[in-house]
Order: C-alpha cells, then structure tokens, then sequence
C-alpha cells in the first residue's frame, strides 16, 4: 500500500523501513534532505515537500505524520488541512496532546478529512520488535489503514494467550487496538507512558535502595555488596517483577553496575505531567505517578528554592547552619 | 537429593512437588497432618515430626522451613537450633525480616549450623514456571544446595541472552543468584517486593485513569469508552509497559472488565513497609514505594480521622458543610 | 468612597460590611433579591440590576465582583466590559484560574478600562479579622482603590514586626499587597490555598496518627489514650506548629474529639489543583501539595477501580483473596 | 524548687536560665566545664559530675536530662539508675523515641524510679517564649514537678481562649500537657515534629512556585517578579496559612529574598523518621510526612543512583542522551 510518511526521525525513518519489509510502499519526506535522501536509498520513493509528497499519492490519500508533538505537528496538520481533499486520511503518529487531537479531529471532520490519532510504543526497538499502537477515529478510516497497522504491530509472537478472549477483537493481540473515537488513541498513549514513568520510579527507588546498602560506611556485617547486574538478571526469569524494563535495566547495568556514564539528569516528555493533569481533572489520585515526574525534576535542578527555605527555618527557630 | 521442608502451605507444598519432578526426594512434615498426607500422596515422604524429619535426612542435613514470617518461623527456628548439628543447614525460604535472619545467622554460626535465607518469588505460577530465588549466606552451604536451587529455578528459557555477561556468574541466567552474606537474600527479595508493590500502583493509577474517562457524566466527545482488558492485552505486545504483572492484568480484566468481584480492600504483606523502613534508614527518596503502600492502608480503612479534620478545618474557616 | 460589590454571598456580603463599618458607601447587586435587600437593610444601597448599579457610581467608577470563579465570573466581566468607561475600575476578588484573568486583564485593558485581581483570605473570619488581600493590577488602579484596600484589611494589629523590614511597602504590613501585573494577585493566592492545603493534610496525618494510638486493639503499655483536643491547644503556645488553622482544629477538637459529625468526604476547590498544575508547568516538585488533593479526591470515593486492580493482582499472583 | 540539670547545651542551659528567672535553683553539670560554669556565673549551682549533681539535691530528687537523643542520653540513663533511690524522678526532656521510653520506664519503675518523658518544644526561643511540653509518666511525678512545667511553659499570654474549653484541664492553656503513661510525651512530640516537617515542606513548595514565577525565561507578561519576602508578610495577617513557622519565613526573607547563604542541604532529625515509622506500624497513610523528610534526604545528595537508573532506562528504550 502506498502511504505518505512525513518526518523522518528515528521513529519515522524506522516506521518507514519496517512497512517496506512487509511490501509497502512508504513515500516520504523530511524538511532535513538528508534524511529523505538516506530513505530513498532504503527504497523509498522520496518527496523534496509536502505537494510533491501528496501528489505521488493515489486517492484516498493516507499520511502519516511522525512529527515533534506541539507547534511542529500543528503547524504541519493546517497545511495539510489546506491540500488534502475529503476522503484522505491524516495520521498523527506523535504524542500530541489529546485535546489538541480532539479539537483536531473535529476541524478535519467539518472538511470530510479523517484525521487518525496513533499512539506509537517501541522506540528505538520498534523496527525489529514492532509497534505497539493505540488507534483513535472513525472506524472505516482505520479499518483502511489496517494493512499499514498490521505490518507496524508487533504480532502475536511466541506469547502466550491471554485465557477467555474468545470473540474478542483479534486485532489486539496482534499488537494494535482501535480504542474510540479521536483523541483515544492519543489519551491511551497518554497514560501509558504515565504508567512507564511510575514503573521506572519504582525500579529506580529500589535498585537505589539497593545499592546503597553496598555503603562502605556500613558495618560489615550490614554490608551486602551486592552485584546490582545480577539482581537485574535474576529477576528476569520467574519473579513478579520481571518486564521489558527490566530487561533494559539488565542490559544497562550489565554495561555498567555504577551507571557511571550517567549524570542522572533526567528528561520528561510532556506525556508524563499530562497523566498527572489528566488525573487531577479527573480526580484520580495518581501518587505514584506524580512522584515519578517530580522525581525528574528535581533531577535537573540544584538545590531548590524550597531546600533553601526549609534551612533558613531550620536556622530561625532553631540556630540550625546546615554544611553541606 | 534428600531435603527436608517444614511448611507445606501453597508455597511449601509446590516446592516440595517440583522437587520430585526433578528426582528429588522430599521429606516433609507440616502441623497440619492433611497437608502432609496430600504430599506424602505425591510421593514425598511423610514425617509426624520435626524430629522424624531430622532422622529420616543424612548428615549434613538440609531443611527448607517455608513458613509465615515473624513468630511461627522464629520458633521453628529456635526448635531447630537445638535439635541440629554442626555443619547441618537449615533454610528460611519465607518473608523474614532481613535483620532477624542477620541474627539468626549470627547464633546458628555459633553453633556451626549454616543458615541460608532464600528470597523465593513466584507465587501459585511457581510450581510450572519455575522460582526466582535470591540467596544469602554461607558459600559452601549455597553451593552444597545446588541442586536443589538448580531444580525449582525457571532455568535459562527462552528468555533473550542479556549481552556483555560473559564471565558472570551462570546461576544468574538460570534463575537464582547468591546474593552475598546472611541476610542479603531476604534483603534483596523485600526490596524486590517493594519494586513490585510500586509498579502495581503505577499500572492501578493509570487503569483508574483509563476507566474514569468511560464515565458518563463525561460530554460524549471526551468520553472513550475503553476496553481496558483489551487495553491490557494491547499492550502486552512491543510496549514499553509490558511485563508479568500487565500478563497478569490483562488476565483479570478479559475476566470482567469492571472487577466487580472485587472489593479493593487490599492487604500488605510486610516486605512493602520494610521497605520503605530500609529506605528511611538509608536515606534514600522512596515516593513511589511509600505511595504504594499507602494506598493499602487507605483501601482498608472508612474515611480516615484525617480526613474529618480536613472537613473540620473547612468547616472552621469556610463554614463550609460537606455532604458525602 | 462609593464602590459597587456585585454578588453577595458569604464573602461578598461582609466585605461590603467591612467596608460600610470603615465608612465607605458601598453599592450592591446579587441576582439574588433578598440577598441585595438584607445589605441594604444594613445600610448598603441596593441596585436592581447591573445597570443600576453603574449609574449610582461616580466616575472613574469601581466594582469589585465577589463571584464564583468560572463561567459566572467570566459572564459578567463581558457584560461589564459592555457598559463600563474608560478608566473605571473591575475587580475581580474570586479565586479565578490566574491565566484567565491574564487574558481578561489584557482584553480590558484595550478598551481602556483597569482590570484588577484580588486574591482574598479571610474566609467566614474576614469581618471580623480583615481580609488579607494579594492584589495584581495597574498601580495607578491599585493607588485609587487604597482606601477600600487599607478598610479591608486586618491593619497591623498587635502582631510582632519582622525586622529588617525597613524602607519596604507599608501597605504589607497591613495585610495587602501589590504582588505585580495583572494575574498576580490570583497567582499568589493559588499558591496561598496550595500551601493551605499541605499544611492541613500535615495536621491531618498527624492526628491520625495520634488518635490511632488510642486504638483499643493495641497492647495497653502502647495506648496512650489521647485528648487530641488538649494536644491541640497545647500546641497553640511556644510550639513550632502553632498557627492559625491549629487554632480552628482546637476548637473543632474541643467541639467534639471524635469529630464524629464529619464524614471526611472532603471536597477541593479548584486552586489546589491549579497550584499543583503551575508547579507541573513550572517544573517544580511538589510533592506535599499533591498528596493534599490526591487524598482529597480519595476521601470523596469509595474503593477505587486502581485498588480493585491491585486487588486483581494479588489474587491472580499469589491466590489472594482479600475480604473487606 | 531544687532540680538537676544535666547536658547544657542550647536547650539545656536555657531551661536553667528560665527556671532561674521564674525562682527555681539548678543544680546544672555538663561533661564540658565551660558550659558548667558559664550557667554558675549566670546564678545556678555547679556540678563537678554527676554524684555531686545528686547530692546536692533534697529527696525526691529531681534531675532533668538535656541531652542528644540515642546513645547519650541511653548511657546517662544507666548511670542514673545505678545512683537514683526509690521516689526520685528522672526527667528525659530530650527527643528520644518512644519506645526506648517505654523500656526505660518500665526499668526505672522496678527499681521506684519515675521516669518522666518531656516532649520539649520551643528551640532557640525558648528562654523567651517559653516552651511547650508534653509529658508522659506517672500522674503524682508530674504533679510533684508541676512548678518547674509551670515555669518553663509559656502560660496562657494574650493567645485568644479556645471555646468549650470549660472543666478540661487548665494546665493545657499554659503550655504543658500530662498527655498519658510513659512515652506518650516523647510520642507527641515526635508526631509534632512530623507535623512540623511537613508544613515546612507545604511553605517550601508554595515558595519555590512563586519564586519559579520571577524566571528571566518566561515571557514578560506571564513574570510576576514576586517580591517574597512581602509575601510572606502579608499572609501573616488574616490570611488562612498564618503560623509562627510563617512568621520565621518572614524574618527569613526580610533578611534576604534570595536565600542565597543557604546551600538547602537539609539535615533531618530523626522524628520526622520516627513518625513516618510509626505511621507504617499504625497502618496510617502519611503521605506528606513522608514526602517532607524524602524531600530531605534528596536535598543532602548529587544525582542519585535511582536517577541514574532512570537516565540509563530512557537511553536502552528511545535512545536518550541526557545533558545535565
């Protein structure tokens, strides 16, 4: 099937080759020529703009954007919206924000545009693993792209089957879920990565608990040393906590057991601090997941303001000069 | 090998049989003269006792206690001390406070008895999937057990190699580590708890998340109406949330969706307060984790005292009256 | 001075009180018709409609809306914006979203007219007390309304002075405070609420704490059988937690030690979830004024769909069934 | 009255500087010389070491113990018990935790010792404000000590009377509060502290929002440039967040609005711990508790190995480099 492709990143260049190991036929283009030139070389047919994109594409027209969620995305979505036609179909395979794909959605609706929210899981492991997607928009537009979205998917694989799934929509166990109507895919994607922020917290506190009781200020018999790579192996194989993160972990750790390389100054996507916004408006307590984005935060900081007050009271009331 | 195990509970009674599928020969004994009976059915050899137990093992004797925590293993324990001899080896195989097996070591050494603590994860999957046992102790005891650990191990599977472990310890990939000296198998299993008790609260806070966006009193273009089972299964396949737990999760919900069967009064079973314990002993930030078992204690409990004074305090400054 | 109060609720009814007892002519309007009548049987003159209200102010005219933030708010500023002059005066003291008063400041401010946001503590004390005012806006605007301003305020009272304050705003001292440009005002009492928030939810947990030791079940040696009442009136003097909210808790505790009159379904009104919000924009952790609303939205809930889910685990892992 | 003081240190020497203004006679010793005869010039009597202390005390002596909780004051309390007699009362006014309180009062009681827990708060501020203090112990000890409490508490002041307060026990306006049996003074006390850590987070974490809101980054109309030393001094009248730690911000800020001589490497005492600690052991959730002293233990740190672990998970899934 031919399709459209626009933005060619690491996820992009990688959704593009993997449709071209199942048989399609990915147009693409990227405002970086290089990029688009190293797809061609690929075998993609490349595009140097978006006409020229569009115009090597038979009606209905499907594209999908791989683009920088935010002004990037929206900037790319109102161009489109001026040159395609009704019928065609718009695909945003980045982590935009679900009211913006809602509202979207709908003004590509009032120009008979189907406008198709992917949420997008793999990462840099998705071209040999496939992509976990979660799919928002009207059900024909979808049913369409189904071909693209069977070749994305991860498939079914050697897991096992989850039991009393009879009659159940076969699509999902293949990799790829329609979830509702616009906006849903982006939503699930959402709180999906909510959810991986709170797991990788919930690592990391305890692999810091861990670590730290390899302390040389310990007295010996407190003192565990323990081999951090190890647990992380161990744990792989029939414990509750065993997970593709905890693969990941393994493997890094197996690199390093003192993550030496690493300055810990962590990085937050956006999708993380929407759960937490989206818990709020919906009253969901959502701790775990509130703590796992301050978390990041104070990462990336020095001493705070509010460590810095907390020590000036400590000096009013009670004469306390902290050392650092 | 002959092994004596004391506690044939869900967990004991499992051991004890994949044991025998690997040609081991339990003998086993629990106060419970029906649950000694149903093993001694499977093939195991029964014993009235503790004291029938010890005389049906050879010298140096090896017993696996698989108990409650706290006082019933401590007495067994105690019980134990006196009717061992040196260079016998006794087994904690349960949930015992990491400190308390640091003593215990410590008097049973005295009396050159070899105490092993095993951190054993796996749960009711454990009899076909395997144990993932993290060990503390003496060396030469560990290693005299090794067939045992060997045998209840999930071994490698099929799980992919993690690289860079050349020269590492095998028994790693196999499914069991020695963690270090006394204790560092109970150690690192309660911290492994407390790694699970967070990444349950992380995929329960996104799931509650997911399922509040069904509600209607939503306006029907925010409403998603998820399948969350579904969402579950999606995500089982190239995600970067996939793990046992969401296997497991998935299971439950393709069961019911809503789990009506279920109350959400949750239990806490000790290693999730240990370690957040260990964590404030160690000074190490542990958001998650304690988040995590507050929730429990929450899930338990009528509106808390707290909260009346919260709606005390309103009612003080605001004259506000909150109805329920 | 004369000024317009539009809404007459508890808030807007005593400030236009206050201002009448610091002899101020103040003139009202609630859509509420008894509400405007009972101020003007204490000496406010009542207007019939908005309308009327403009016409019996003089020029530059002042009206402070004393209104539930939102829609509301939001209707009548247009309706305001309609029918005021250049250099008047709107006032918005509610406790609107900070960005929203932003836009409206800059929407107003191009028709001429001075928008100025008030944030305003004091709840159902004020009248008494004063109002403690957070005031962003225009200066010449905000130097117009002084009068109003210092009559509203608690005034310096027998409070101890801060040192070192010299050369600085003496209006601060008399418990209002030009915080900035338009938004400020709301900004600071966003915070305020958020800050109010922690430190009850910090009470909270403690009492809880305290009274859990009361516990029947525990052993006698470890219950302590606290007054909570008494707890918190000795608190009230040379303690560290003293404060005015520990003052209200004295008095609900000596009310009734069980505060068996309050359900603790506690509700939350909007500016501690915006705080927690700004921090999440802002990059701040804020841990403590999260958990307040987290266990807010908890306490107005029976047992969560996430602890069913954990609930689910537990069973489907380990063969736990948890009974309530 | 007559009473030993041991340990004179900052507390120490100035409860014997209160008790001598209000007509008590110290009998004071500090294993340091210096601080000894510093409160000899100031009108106590001096104490070479600790018999001397006693002997120069009528029966039933009284000796009160001002010294760092945990090993220290452990030791004093052993020497004590070797030289006190039957109807003498040992007063520990330190932090110690409640359980080892509770051991020793029971130790001391066999032996007809009183033991005395004073739960003592005030700080540096003490010798002028007086202190407040909750005690735990026997009824007629505390009665028999009851004009040195009554001179070390700050006494009723011009702090508005509680209503409903009537036949409840008159001492608890005056500062001083027999809250129960042994320990329960020190358990108090500790919650207290616990409470006090987290509305010093509440304050800290509103500050630091604020603060955020003066960035040079942000566009021009969205900075506040909030003044926050003013701040805190407007909320301290009429406003609902008003408190003595508000009123030790204020002086803080006055001084300097920046903070900038504070490094906010924040120490932690040991009940913010405790009361955590005992939160778990009581099945209560104390999620702010917990976050303030979490918040702390980051504060004294670098990029923490869980952080690193974070920053490793991101680059083994998406690819991630994470500048600092």
């Amino acid at each position: 099937m031919k399709i459209g492709i626009v933005g060619l990143g690491r996820m992009g260049a990688n959704i593009a080759r993997r449709l071209m190991r199942h048989g399609h036929a990915p147009v693409v283009h990227d405002r970086n020529a290089e990029a688009t030139a190293a797809l061609a070389k690929d075998g993609a047919t490349p595009a140097g703009d978006v006409k020229a994109l569009l115009a090597a594409l038979p009606a209905p027209r499907a594209i999908w954007l791989m683009l920088p969620a935010g002004a990037i995305t929206g900037a790319m979505i109102e161009q489109m919206a001026e040159l395609l036609s009704p019928g065609d179909i718009l695909i945003d395979g980045g982590n935009s924000h679900f009211k913006e794909t809602v509202a979207r959605g709908r003004a590509l609706a009032a120009r008979g545009i189907h406008f198709i929210d992917v949420g997008t899981s793999g990462g840099v492991w998705g071209l040999e693993r496939g992509y976990c997607m979660m799919i928002g928009g009207n059900e024909a537009a979808v049913h369409h792209l189904d071909p693209i979205f069977a070749a994305l998917a991860p498939g079914k694989g050697d897991i096992e089957a989850t039991p009393q799934r009879d009659g159940r929509d076969p699509r999902v166990e293949q990799g790829y879920m329609h979830c509702g109507p616009s906006g849903s895919g982006h939503f699930a994607k959402m709180v999906h990565n909510g959810i991986e922020y709170g797991m990788m917290q919930a690592y990391a506190e305890g692999f810091h608990i861990l670590a730290t009781r390899n302390d040389k200020a310990l007295p010996e018999a407190e003192r565990f040393n323990y081999d951090v790579a190890d647990l992380a192996e161990v744990w792989r194989r029939g414990s509750v906590v065993s997970s593709w993160l905890l693969d990941l972990a393994a493997i890094a750790l197996a690199k390093d057991g003192k993550l030496a390389g690493f300055t810990g100054a962590v990085a937050d996507s956006g999708e993380g601090r929407w759960t937490v916004e989206a818990a709020i408006e919906q009253a969901v307590p959502a701790e775990v997941l509130a703590a796992a984005i301050f978390t990041r935060f104070r990462s990336r900081s020095d001493n705070t303001f509010a460590e810095k007050l907390l020590s000036a009271l400590r000096f009013e009331f009670g004469g306390h000069v902290e050392p650092k």
